[in-house]
């Protein structure tokens, strides 16, 4: 059972954090573009960043401000140009946008924390993120996660948010978090993008120890299309204001402050898994009887991000073959005798044999877990017409709780993990194909 | 400059081989689905098999008959079912089938190996398989490779074969190919096969590594999905009918021979990727300066299975950023400061930073490479209407000699390598989504 209830307020629900969203001119669309996020204390820091070579300035940054102070108070993220493979001058751009920004809040500038999303290859325009500033801070509110979270996004279709609180020492510790991600990269625009703020007292490394292993669990299991960006940026921070005593190594506290953290990843991770780009539903992968958690979340994730078993579950089609193949490439050995493989409470295979089960009705529960989402009803029935385009432009807001599940058991060991994606369909082509030249 | 030339027979091309191809009733289609490739003689044999955990009887069978002895006479071919996931019955069938060939022929079960494919978790239809088997006996013929061609095939849209030939030792020395694939998977259609002859007398250690270099260079370099197949499988023979001297180590000969095997498997390779699933062009990724072989054939088949990539190949779009971050999540160290990025003759990027090009030529050779695809010339001009689908029923022939051409510079290492794959298009969803349940 879940130690922690849901509570409103998103990334500023956390004691001594304040947030804001304005429109700075950085998007040609002039939706909002400029988000900042502000503890009113310097807070540990920690960051998780992507592991690809060709990296954004903002990634370089934050990685050498990490490594020689844990703490900030300010995390400045721009959205519009991903200031990636923008050589010598992207890196003073982003030196530039932090030391700005660390004047007008008259902070030190180790204090500034960056992020970008957008088009790889061009420059922020400087005079416009600079002329953005005043604005932004004066924008600073204790309710302003919604502007930030709204801000932040590129190709999403909806912004995601989430805060929840815990009891630690008889006073309530809160972690809130705020995401952007919707595909890795639409036309050019890049990046998976997550912040999370907490009120509680951590130790500096106890805090990454953390902040990674949530990771692991949560955004390194999504999987949209296999592209991991060059700006993925998750940042973390911690800044005491619950006024509860410090956690200073791994015990009873730390472990329900780890799985707050967790479930507030695992949270964002799940909706910009179901934000995928031309997704219709969420699907959830559970693995068990793996040798580690390791080993179990390799076989997870090569299923979430099978292009065969992502179509063949946007078709509604209960095919294991697909399910039973990823399973086997994904570079983890096992003994097939020993496979199962459940489709929702369907039974598909066991001991590696298949068995009858009634196709219709594990149809009918693909065709449901999609019941709240833009694929009409009758799609299935009607999808050999030439119109094979779905209109998502009405969608209000996207669910996580009613994903498809595969359950996989691979054995008799310990190591279990779950992994997250979404489905493949001609809308993720055409969003990625029309772009236009 | 090949050092080889190009001639026509297909695997009956070498001497010594005889094939056949039949309708036997496996497929529900009533289109050939029973193969036969028979060497006059025991040729040494060889064989690269499926990594995956989920293994064919078939391959399980091979395996065991390769390590046990490194020659055969014949490969019998189903088409139709994989027999894979079919537990111990699925073992008893693959025994079963080569012993009633092998009693046909009057030859050893030992020297019989076999392939399958078709839907994962259906056994062959056994009865229907050994009442076809002596007419495939009498349907044997030196001018039979592509009747086997066509028996072999399950979606594709068009067989694969190839022959070539060079001198050693003053004698013609020949090597033949036929291959099926097409997307790892249709609607629980698994697998690519590819079955090569070769009339040289070579040590069976030598031809082992010779064939498994190959697979690297060809087969191992293609993604059409990222789909690994239960039924994987690469067999090749050579069986001394050259009556030129045998080759017992590398050198000279040696080189030759292994040069023609590549091309020949290299061949088939893109073949088989040009016929990917939906595709409207094949891509050829072209990787130089990395620290070795290896690192450049990982990033280029990186890049090659981009579904970002691919998508954009399809659009039509020179999306060099797309590209880029591909490289850079390859899982292989460089600096990005060193990478240069060409596409066809445009150089976009160069010591990482981008460069000014002329965006519409570009695309225009992004269009002029699939004028002789199944994409309408003016789709890019119309892809906003409804109608998403394209009609590939009247593809006649796929030509593999016009590829997009992306080529990689990642700094100053001899390593250097080729992956091949296809665009993802609109029909890519439809074939694997639309599987009536």
């Amino acid at each position: 059972m879940a130690d922690w209830q849901e509570i409103t307020g998103g990334i500023t629900a956390p004691r001594g954090y304040r947030a804001a969203g304005i429109t700075a001119g950085l998007k040609p669309s002039g939706l909002p573009d400029l988000a900042l996020i502000l503890s009113d204390v310097e807070a540990i820091a920690a960051g998780v960043f992507t592991t690809s070579q060709v990296k954004a300035a903002c990634v370089d940054y934050c990685r050498q401000r990490l490594q020689a102070k844990h703490s900030a108070r300010a995390i400045l993220c721009n959205a519009g140009q991903a200031n990636a493979a923008t050589g010598s001058q992207g890196w003073l751009d982003a030196l530039e946008s932090a030391m700005a920004l660390a004047q007008a809040l008259n902070i030190p500038s180790e204090s500034v924390l960056l992020a970008s999303t957008g088009v790889i290859g061009q420059r922020i325009p400087m005079d416009k993120l600079k002329a953005g500033i005043p604005q932004l801070i004066a924008a600073l509110s204790e309710t302003g996660s919604d502007a930030a979270a709204k801000s932040i996004i590129t190709t999403d279709l909806v912004p995601k948010s989430i805060a929840l609180e815990t009891i630690i020492g008889d006073r309530p510790v809160r972690i809130g978090g705020i995401a952007k991600g919707s595909g890795m990269i639409h036309p050019n625009m890049a990046t998976m993008l997550a912040f999370v703020t907490c009120d509680a007292a951590v130790s500096p490394a106890l805090w990454q120890q953390m902040l990674s292993r949530a990771a692991d669990r949560s955004f390194n299991s999504i999987t949209v299309d296999g592209d991991t960006s060059t700006n993925d940026s998750l940042i973390a921070l911690a800044n005491g204001q619950s006024r509860t005593p410090a956690i200073m190594e791994m015990g009873h506290e730390a472990e329900k402050l780890e799985a707050m953290l967790t479930a507030v990843c695992q949270h964002l991770a799940k909706a910009i898994a179901r934000d995928g780009e031309g997704a219709t539903c969420l699907i959830e992968v559970q693995v068990t009887g793996a040798h580690d958690e390791l080993s179990a979340r390799q076989i997870a994730k090569t299923i979430a991000g099978s292009s065969l078993v992502k179509s063949a579950i946007f078709g509604r089609d209960p095919n294991w073959g697909r399910i039973a193949a990823a399973a086997g490439r994904a570079g983890v050995p096992f003994e097939q005798d020993n496979l199962q493989i459940k489709l929702g409470d369907f039974l598909l295979l066991e001991n590696g044999q298949p068995l009858p089960f009634d196709r219709a009705a594990a149809s009918a529960y693909l065709k449901q877990t999609a019941a709240d989402s833009s694929l009409p009803q009758d799609f299935v029935a009607t999808n050999n017409s030439n119109d094979l385009s779905v209109d998502r432009s009405n969608i209000k807001a996207q669910r996580v709780d009613n994903p498809v599940i595969i359950a996989l058991s691979v054995g008799n060991g310990h190591g279990s993990s779950k992994a997250w994606g979404c489905d493949l369909s001609y809308d993720y082509v055409k969003i990625n194909a029309e772009y236009t030249t």
